[in-house]
């Protein structure tokens, strides 16, 4: 199949050596500070993020057997240090940013990051074996139920101040819940139980999930609300006070309420595919309404005219943002792949296409091989950089790995069009 | 003030005495197990309930600088049997029935018992400063945070197996939340958060006010809503198969949906006051709905003809079982008075006393020291043990020590009508 081959050949021949020769700091830690040109920025500020999901990144490369045992190799050292300069010995828990001396720089208790330091503990834990990465995703997993379920109104809070008070409301986050934490507290916590097998992983899995669907979806064309009260009233979804190290926008008016972001549900919709495949439960009751999503997300999201995905829209009708960031693409690309395989409907299967052209075409810096940051709709490069703070490696890496096994599978099952 | 008196010296004459003399068991620990006489009754299985109540009582009776120093004493030893015996150290928590060798009999995990652990060691930690009571305090309080709390939907899940899986439903609590249990938790997480004056602990105590108010109440006739659904759906109450030791009743049909329990709301009330003072938050915003909760106790639970508080009837009406048990006269007696302080109606006084004068010429077997376990409406005795696993010493022994300092306050401020 011509795509797996083009994807194959990237992956192991361009994007894993980008990662793999530059993702050690020389400092100690990770590094993804990158320009156009894959050269350092000059960036040295270590966030959670940024750690985590180069664990992630490294511990999935070795679970799929690629990177010849470079990755396993990069991974023992830098989970040391992340261990030994990331943990807030004081209040427990993990710092939100650090300089490349270990000094904190924000030790705010941001649940996102948590969610990611599961995430990467568990995916490192089932890669090497290692007690220490496990130890360190039981325990992040055991503190979160602690300080961040409201057991008020069920769900997440999910912004605290160091000593896990909730941080004010409003701008500081500490009175909202968001899809997008809890979407990836369900990923988190799924990985976490395929390492552990305990029972209350499942049942908290479980819980995310109903609190997803029953909350924090709209029940008519079954996308994602991006923000609410502590009660679950659906906001307007606005951006936090909080350093990502560079967001796309940290300013600006509330997005209107019928928001929705093609990504995050399209991300949602593998992810959740996946949480029902590691707790061995049926996909039927949930079909229907997947249907609903992918049809909304292939219809409305991906752009007929240049291919890939646009940022968000409405619940009903065309995309307001035409903009192309880079990890709805990623995300899009197993989304679309999985939807075809669950739901067999061709459609799927070009919208797949669709973002996979212009990914291929227009994202994919092929000359250093990561991808560019943001694009204009035509596929203009807007920002350049190939990693930062946020812009990592987890998105890329994970996409061109969960795509290619997909691809993999649709051809050895006959599925192809 | 004359009642003050009486029970200030039945209390130090006859009720301590009664307790201090014969509550260290022999093997080790506590019992609870006398007839009416105050002999023992050849029962020697120890329960949670038990073991935690009585811990309980002599903490609060140390607080209170009674017993002479003799409470203090028994508690080193039985807390420390309590310690060494209770404790699942396989999967973590505390069973709920074991044998006077330290074998467990049930070892299920049940909330109900949890939150007075973590109300027990607070109070025993308050008390002596035990810092094994306090790390057994917040260790309980987090364990119950990790495997109790539901994420989904708010509240607590209840009852567990031995390693903490949910309970089957139906009639083996797993998929129903309470009143009780969660009222309880209120207490428990009160005396943690006076011992401890730490965030996470104020903050679960909200947390569990604040599903109390909204969800378990009757937001009409301020009473209580007594079982419900994990969704918080009221439904019918039914008995669970849960060995109590001995409960009052534990088959027949489920109660009417609009019943509840005057024991239960005048008993929220206080403890819900207390809660209000520990936090330092001020009372003006509860005192409308406090004031319609007391009404209805004092209107349909008390019982004009032969004094005393009935055990349950419908939202708007009559009683419909005009037995008396003994904690609901217990905790009645505090109630009572803390709406006189709050509301200044003389109808709480004479519940109040309507209440006392049949406590003290029916319920109390003054011959012996304690309360009899259940008599008629006419005070006829209808179960006359003093003590068994769960009729202990927590009920009685805590309301006369808080009314006589409610006595004593209503008589220093000049309130006595």
């Amino acid at each position: 199949m011509q795509i797996a081959d083009r994807i194959e050949g990237y992956l192991g021949g361009k994007l894993l050596p980008f990662w793999l020769e530059r993702v050690a700091a020389p400092e100690g830690g990770f590094t993804t500070y990158f320009d156009r040109n894959g050269r350092p920025t000059g960036q040295t500020d270590k966030t959670l993020i940024q750690q985590t999901r180069s664990i992630f990144m490294l511990s999935h490369v070795t679970r799929a057997g690629l990177g010849g045992g470079r990755a396993a190799e990069l991974l023992g050292p830098g989970l040391q240090w992340f261990l030994e300069n990331f943990r807030d010995t004081g209040h427990d828990g993990w710092y939100w940013i650090i300089d490349k001396t270990g000094t904190p720089v924000s030790t705010d208790k941001i649940i996102y990051g948590h969610s990611f330091v599961i995430y990467a503990m568990s995916e490192c834990a089932l890669a090497t074996g290692s007690p220490e990465a496990r130890a360190a995703a039981e325990h992040t997993f055991d503190l979160v139920q602690k300080y961040a379920s409201d057991t008020a109104f069920g769900g997440y809070r999910e912004m605290f101040l160091r000593d896990w008070q909730p941080r004010p409301g409003g701008p500081y986050g500490g009175d909202r819940k968001s899809f997008d934490v809890h979407m990836h507290l369900m990923e988190a916590y799924t990985t976490l139980y395929e390492l552990t097998r305990r029972d209350i992983h499942a049942r908290k899995l479980r819980e995310v999930i109903e609190v997803l669907w029953s909350r924090m979806f709209d029940p008519v064309s079954w996308t994602g609300i991006a923000q609410f009260g502590l009660d679950f009233t659906p906001l307007p979804a606005i951006m936090f006070r909080t350093v990502w190290g560079a967001d796309r926008d940290n300013e600006g008016e509330p997005r209107p309420l019928d928001n929705t972001s093609y990504g995050h549900n399209i991300e949602f919709l593998w992810l959740f595919l996946h949480a029902l495949e590691v707790l061995e439960e049926r996909v039927d009751p949930w079909r229907d309404r997947l249907a609903v999503l992918a049809r909304h997300t292939a219809g409305f999201g991906v752009d007929q005219k240049y291919g890939g995905l646009f940022v968000e829209g409405p619940r009903n009708g065309p995309a307001r943002d035409l903009q192309k960031e880079f990890w709805q693409q990623a995300e899009a690309l197993v989304g679309f792949l999985d939807a075809y395989i669950l739901l067999g409907d061709r459609a799927y299967w070009d919208a797949f296409v669709r973002v996979f052209d212009f990914v291929w075409s227009k994202m994919i810096n092929h000359d250093v091989g990561e991808w560019f940051a943001l694009l204009d709709r035509d596929g203009t490069v807007r920002w350049d950089y190939l990693g930062h703070a946020w812009k990592n490696n987890y998105h890329t890496v994970r996409s061109m790995i969960q795509t290619l096994a997909r691809l993999r599978k649709i051809e050895s099952l006959g599925l192809a069009p």
